[in-house]
């Protein structure tokens, strides 16, 4: 069994972004991730969403959010999760079902390139809301204070 | 999108479990399947886990809580989950992300037939507790009152 938090070394130069480990076991019977809420994770889990069947070519996100934080972990397969904070961006692969990517807000993110059988399992931190998605880029790049001024 | 709640017609004979629908959307970009805690759920989430790699020829689960009620979702695949509450046993298919079975606390519960692929995910009304687990089936028919007298 692993324990659960913060992985040593941030994965990413993308401010916030970083793994966070679940605790995961590995038996003959098959693989076990756990999820506990108010003890795993960084925030208080509103809601969550699962992303699946997503054909290898296409992109999924491509926003970022005012106030939601997200954590992301994939089961049984892997994705490329992009990250963007407007000074930086980074491509960080997910393929380990015990570690996550916690994405705070304020951060553009896509995922993309899809192994085949993968679950995508987003946890977050707020219910939802469409008004605090941004997505369009250079209102992202005017909010994280990046816009072109003058 | 589809609204929550529970399905219809139980699917099942077995006392208490039943099919329970979550918001879920098919597009061109993949499936997604949304679980709103509080809202879409008959009980409060504390915590979740999520089972993968099963060799089709292994068994998961085969116990019961005492306290816990669960509601299982396969996640691109496939799986068969077994319900007993001690009078009855039904088998039911679980294929479809955007339907969730609810098992209340007191049935005695297995799962197997895993798809390659599969990712099943289980929600859970208590934190983990050790001591809330019937593992032995003599001792789930005394808990249930069905035990042998005399």
């Amino acid at each position: 069994m692993s324990a659960s938090g913060p992985v040593g070394d941030a994965p990413s130069r993308v401010a916030g972004c970083r793994l966070w480990r679940l605790p995961s076991f590995r038996e003959t019977r098959g693989e076990l991730t756990v999820a506990e809420f108010g003890g795993h994770f960084p925030f208080a889990v509103q809601r969550m969403f699962f992303v699946h069947a997503v054909p290898q070519d296409q992109v999924r996100g491509d926003h970022a959010h005012r106030t939601t934080a997200q954590l992301l972990l994939a089961l049984g397969g892997e994705v490329t999760v992009v990250v963007d904070d407007g000074a930086v961006r980074d491509e960080i692969c997910l393929n380990d079902p015990s570690l996550g990517l916690l994405i705070p807000p304020g951060v553009w993110s896509l995922q993309q390139r899809f192994a085949p059988g993968t679950v995508l399992a987003v946890f977050c931190s707020e219910k939802y809301d469409p008004q605090e998605y941004i997505r369009d880029y250079r209102e992202f790049l005017e909010h994280v204070g990046r816009g072109r001024r003058g």
